[in-house]
């Protein structure tokens, strides 16, 4: 039972982030979206990992690394969009 | 060790969303930022809450109480944000 609430949390918790990278792909823009927020979700996520691994817990594990995943998809589409404004901006 | 790398996994999966709480203060704006991806994140976190209070898990239990919390505000802010935009648009 326990296990199960776990995968599902997790599910939802790493799932969680692909809407925002699906909007970032439809409209090109992440400029409200925060870049510390990625960075720090990342960091943390990736801490989760390492505590999941030590408690051998099948749910944080699975639900950290796809979430580290995104968090660092979204730093990167962010970085990218950000970069080919300024190109714009400079031509 | 394992609690102090979980209560610093914690502390950065339910801080991390402290700069995006900021930068829409700042901003009044939160367009960009998805809909669903606070409110995923919100309903994933407190089934992490019930999760962590099943086991006991003192790091997890205090991470998601904060990182829940986070993402109602979140949401929050971008209907508000949202509605007033409209109303300044009919008007």
């Amino acid at each position: 039972m326990e296990t199960i609430i776990g995968l599902v949390a997790g599910a939802l918790t790493s799932f969680g982030f692909v809407p925002q990278i699906v909007k970032g792909l439809k409209t090109k823009k992440m400029e409200d979206v925060s870049y510390y927020m990625p960075v720090i979700l990342a960091v943390g996520m990736s801490l989760w990992l390492v505590y999941g691994l030590l408690r051998r817990d099948i749910a944080i594990i699975a639900a950290n690394i796809f979430g580290t995943a995104c968090n660092i998809v979204i730093v990167a589409m962010k970085r990218m969009y950000e970069r080919n404004r300024d190109i714009k901006n400079y031509i």
